[in-house]
């Protein structure tokens, strides 16, 4: 018999262990269908013969915050590096959540904000989404007033959904409550809303999330980073692995950031074929609704997401299939805007399940 | 003024934010000074051109961990993969540890124990070495049951010592306490000790750290790994950030243990510029004690480092200067054992500062 050695909090948990998905078409983790281009990997390639792996990695990232600090317009020092935004939830538990502290957030969005809570030690909340699937800024502020919420985490672009939390409402949940808020922006490329200095440098209690695995097109790396006012940036680094980036994610991160204006071409054409697809699906008697969306992915409502799920699958097309998401009346799905080719595959299998 | 978010045990905490050092000959850390060869460099190479870095990695790492398998005889169900030994200390916080538990290690030894254990919000306590500055194995065992210690971590060989924790005194410190015993094996291609299969499946509180840092050359790539019972492994998974090992690092780790028998004959020219180096500093009088070592480091008292050090420096070297890291009477330098022609440099100054 193994010792019990496990914390409560933790034994419940399901282990993130799956097979890595073997699909003609990939359209179900909001990845860029785009890959690093050849000329670019070339880059990272000659880059690696001149570095010398043997030694550890720069522990402060220094030439990536720089470029960073160049894309976003805040200060090297306000930002911080991790492997994707899950490091960096990790160490926001890590700063800032003791056990028991309430942390909440928006229903239905990113799952890793119970999980990581939970992981914490912290109380989750989730607050349920106004009718029309945006976030209830009003239930949030009362949520975080009457729970005397440690941390708010809101989504915007929101995953699943892809609405956009207008400004003025951040800005309203920064002012009226105690909490420090965490604005996930994972997918703010594929919808430019306001200007992140902004909202940075006006507040003392946000941190903004922001990745490269997106609109960049590098989920493979694992590139985040946080941004936000320093001294709360500052205590984050006390909990930082010393060497959490490796050498080979920080090269390519920075080639990435270099070629910005080519990589981000393909938020163009992404941002096109998501307004194709959009329209498509609204044209579509089966699908009972479609949300308006910001983002690389497009949520949609059916009576039952089963049969549909299914003749994707036939056809070698994984989707994210969402059982009862909001309500145990019907099924959502979340569909990845692909390459136009994969969209065409797409919407020819949905033409032929759902018309 | 911002609002005083972070927890308690971390405020004081010091970041590691550090640039990065910038000498000729880096003896202060550990590392190997070989560095990966230029063939496996372009085996990478070609690997990144057929990969999609737009596309999430394994999140279980199978590739790797069967190549993990393969190295240490261990399932590969019993080895999960992290970030360097650091993410799997901040796992085996996240999964085991509650605030107030208490972690005890020997002193001295790697410093992140404390750290992690600090950050975990658990009480941490150094028992310190005998006098021949190996582990007190009773005092740990008296301790973890003075205590009821939750956790214990063991380092062998040691850092920064050198020591080697004989096989049956792990074997008794598993046997006489309640706590789960983390052995940290960083270090352990340098001296062959026994066999990993033995203590990971005769023993149900055992996990055993190893890293590619080290003996492999690439403390750039960032990848560590841990074993141990089954059990405790799943219940690992379950707090594991679901991509945190990117691909770049799982395909560099591939490549390397397909090549472990090339990379692994450096860990021969190692131990034998090691016992050159340590013949060497046994015969200097300015030397007041010279510890036995498994590593590839060697750890020496002189009464004061200061001017040492600075001699070391002003020729462009960089050793770990650790003033009063035993006793307030004298200090001592750990040496990283570096490429012949390094250790020649070293030598020189060694015998003109302190001859």
């Amino acid at each position: 018999m193994t010792p019990d050695f496990t914390r409560p909090c933790v034994k419940d948990l399901e282990a993130y262990k799956v097979v890595p998905p073997d699909y003609n078409i990939i359209v179900n983790a909001n990845e860029n269908p785009f890959d690093f281009p050849d000329a670019l990997k070339k880059e990272l390639n000659d880059t690696i013969l001149d570095m010398s792996l043997n030694r550890y990695p720069d522990p402060s990232a220094t030439a990536l915050r720089e470029q960073l600090s160049d894309y976003t317009g805040i200060d090297a020092d306000q930002i911080i590096c991790g492997c994707g935004s899950d490091e960096i939830m990790s160490m926001l538990n890590q700063t800032f959540i003791n056990p028991g502290d309430v942390v909440i957030s928006h229903a239905p969005s990113f799952s890793m904000y119970q999980i990581w809570s939970v992981i914490g030690g912290a109380d989750f909340v989730w607050v349920p989404d106004t009718e029309d699937l945006t976030p209830d800024v009003e239930n949030i502020i009362n949520t975080a007033k009457r729970t005397n919420a440690k941390m708010i985490y809101l989504c915007s672009p929101n995953n699943p959904t892809g609405s956009l939390l207008p400004r003025h409402d951040v800005a309203d949940i920064l002012e009226e409550t105690n909490a420090l808020v965490v604005l996930d922006e994972a997918y703010i490329e594929f919808k430019k809303e306001g200007d992140l200095t902004e909202i940075v440098n006006e507040y003392n209690n946000v941190i903004v999330l922001r990745t490269l695995s997106k609109a960049f097109g590098l989920a493979g790396i694992r590139c985040g980073y946080a941004v936000g006012p320093k001294p709360l940036i500052d205590m984050m680094y006390k909990v930082k692995s010393p060497y959490n980036l490796n050498k080979l994610t920080q090269a390519a991160a920075v080639i990435a950031l270099k070629h910005r204006d080519t990589l981000l071409e393909n938020v163009t054409i992404l941002n096109s074929e998501r307004q194709r697809l959009y329209e498509f699906l609204k044209g579509l008697k089966g699908i009972t609704r479609v949300y308006p969306t910001a983002s690389n992915f497009i949520y949609f409502e059916v009576p039952d997401g089963a049969p549909l799920y299914a003749a994707l699958l036939d056809e070698g097309i994984l989707v994210k299939y969402l059982k009862h998401d909001v309500s145990d009346d019907v099924d959502h799905i979340r569909l990845t805007v692909g390459s136009p080719e994969e969209n065409d595959a797409v919407i020819k299998v949905l033409k032929r399940s759902l018309s």
